[in-house]
Parts: C-alpha cells; sequence; structure tokens
C-alpha cells in the first residue's frame, strides 16, 4: 500500500484526472462521488484520496492546469514582433483552438467556479485576469497606435472572450463549416469589433449574404 | 391532503419554482434532492411530487418558461416598423435587460441541457432556434437593405447571442458601470459587428481610449 512507483502513479493520476473532467462535466461537480470516481478509474477510493485528498482539491487542480495549459499556449504562439493586428489574429486563433480541443474543461471551468474555497477561487480569477490583461494590452496598443477604433478596451476584451469562446457552446465540424472556417469568420468578426483599419477598408470578405461592394 | 385550492396551490408552485431555481443554479441539477427542495420550502415531498410528479419535470418547466419568458419580451417590445437598426437595437436591449433579471435561470438554462430527456431537449432546442430566428431575419433584412455589411448571418447571429449573454458572467452594476452604460456600449459593439452603415459613418462614441476622429 501507499506505493508511490513513478510511472503507475503517473499513470494512475491522469486516469483519475481525465475520469474527473468526463464526470464532471457530464453531471455536475457536487453530484459527482468520489466513490463513482474510484469505481469508473478501476481504483479503490482510498487510491484516489492518495492523489487528491479531497475532491475539491481535485476540481482545483483540473481547474488550474486548464487556465495554465491556455496560458502557455498563448505564449508558444505569441508573436514576439508584429502589430497589433497580428497579435490580435493570433490570441483569437490560439483562443478557439485550445477551447475547441477541450470542450469538457472549458465546460467545468465556466461552470463549476461556485464550487471553490475563497482562497483558492482568487487563485483561479488571477489566471483569468492575467490572461485578460494580454488581450487589453493588445487593444490598447491597437487603440493608441490607431490600428484599431474602439470604445471601451475592458468591455470590447471580455466581449471579445465571451463571444470566441461561445463558439465550443453550439460548433460541431461539420459539412458546411470546419474548424479553420468557423476561425476565419471569427477573426473577421473581432477585427471589425475592435475597427481594426485593414478591416474598415479590404478585409470584407465574401460569403452569400453580403451584398455591399 | 391532495387539496388544490387555487391561490394556495398556486402560491406553493411559484415557492417551489423560486427556491428551484436558487438551489439548482447553486449546486447542479443532480445534486439537488426533491427531498431537500422539499425542505427549502416547507412542505411534505409527498406535496412537491403532487406539483411535479418528477424532478426532470421540474427542470423542464423552469427551462421552457425561461425561453417562453424570453419569447414573450421580444413581443413585447418589438417595433412593428423601423428599420433594421433599430430592430436590432431592441433585440439586444431586450435580451441583457431580460438576462441580467434572471442570471439563475440563465444559468440553469445554459447548463443543464445534458439533464433533459431527448424529446424535452427537443422541445427547448426549437424554443431557443425561432428566438435566434428573429435575430437572423433582422439580419438578413438589414444585409439586404444595405444597412448592415455582415459575412454570414448564421454565425453572426451566434455571435452576437454569445457576446451579449455573456454580460451576466462577469457583469455587476457598481459605481463605474451602470446597466445602462453596459448596454449602450454593448449596443455600439453590435453595430460594428454587423457593419451598420450608421456605426461606420456617425455612431462612434467617445470614452477614454479611443484615438481616432
Amino acid at each position: 500500500m501507499a506505493r508511490t512507483a513513478g510511472s503507475d502513479g503517473e499513470r494512475t493520476e491522469a486516469a483519475i484526472r481525465e475520469a474527473a473532467v468526463d464526470l464532471i462535466a457530464r453531471h455536475g461537480y457536487e453530484a459527482v462521488t468520489m466513490r463513482q470516481l474510484a469505481a469508473r478509474v478501476g481504483v479503490q477510493s482510498a487510491a484516489l484520496y492518495r492523489y487528491f485528498p479531497t475532491k475539491e482539491d481535485l476540481l482545483f487542480i483540473l481547474m488550474r492546469e486548464h487556465m495554465e495549459a491556455l496560458l502557455d499556449a498563448r505564449s508558444n504562439v505569441r508573436p514576439s514582433c508584429g502589430d497589433a493586428e497580428e497579435r490580435l489574429a493570433a490570441f483569437v486563433e490560439n483562443h478557439i483552438a485550445f477551447h475547441i480541443e477541450r470542450r469538457a474543461q472549458t465546460h467545468i471551468s465556466n461552470m463549476e467556479l461556485r464550487s471553490l474555497s475563497p482562497e483558492r477561487l482568487t487563485v483561479i480569477l488571477k489566471l483569468r485576469s492575467a490572461y485578460e490583461k494580454e488581450l487589453r494590452a493588445i487593444l490598447r496598443e491597437g487603440a493608441e497606435s490607431g490600428a484599431f477604433d474602439l470604445d471601451d478596451i475592458g468591455l470590447t476584451a471580455m466581449a471579445i472572450i465571451q463571444m470566441i469562446t461561445g463558439v465550443i457552446v453550439w460548433f460541431r465540424p461539420d459539412e458546411r463549416l470546419s474548424v479553420e472556417g468557423v476561425t476565419r469568420t471569427y477573426l473577421s468578426m473581432t477585427m471589425r469589433l475592435v475597427g481594426a483599419s485593414t478591416n474598415r477598408e479590404t478585409h470584407h470578405v465574401h460569403a452569400g449574404t453580403r451584398l455591399r461592394a
């Protein structure tokens, strides 16, 4: 008992997390029991508690890793140079790709904040805030350089995040819409929203219902 | 027992619904039990089942009423005449006002679709689809008249709904932001998003960070 062998342990821990994401996204955090989770993974409840002493530890770790992975993904694609419009495009593309790949985790991260203790809620909200701050910095830079034309940086940042996260609520790739196609359209809508100068002049894409030249 | 006196019964039913909205928004549908709900309302579980034979009946009724109330609110404010831009503004204002007033119900409606039976899910999705169809009709009219300039009617409709429903996730009126102020900014962002002609020419609102004349 209590053997914490390296790779075996890591595999078990990964299996617990994976099962937890699935169960919580499906039933809601409060409805899922550690017993149910242990049964799904095929371990004793006692083994579960060795990895995650409480159910809330598990929720917190899932949410923290989701946000850390998002911030990591950002720093991988962030163009070190490039103008505000290029940086905004990279932000939007990364955001959509990341969330489409992680629907269940995104659902949990958006829905289960209510179940975190105040201290842990603060940790998660700080990570979110760091992420949103990057977007606000891009918007501010674009507004200052004249590349963007917008009313309120904070509200525009929230509007963009809500709009592009919303993709995962309804979007399933099919014959009409690919991930690439949806990303392209959302990118174009984001550029409109910020009054990007290229959008004002040349960025219009034809697609069926557009009438004005 | 089993007395179904008019106004007493109605009051009890309303109390059950109100308590259910609060409990489900707080803990998630699956985690809430009928016993817990009865205790909150101060009735026997048997009384609860007289009004709502199953817990899923209750969830379905809450979700259906939410959507019906939204559609009703729409038909009350819908301008019978007016151009596409006026109609879009009325749609957005109503949507934000309605959802800010009904945070808990909105949370439930967005999150607990997973717990409906397939037949009932279809009913709710049809109501949603009727609502979204109105928005698409406004966008199509505006695109055809040249008032709007947009790429894809369906994706733009989803983007607008996600963006403006997102307000309730983070917005709490405070000294910096009033409901009216937030609504005004979101209205302006919506008009940008659809490439409204007034926005292209005169609709820009000054607010701190705007630099371009």
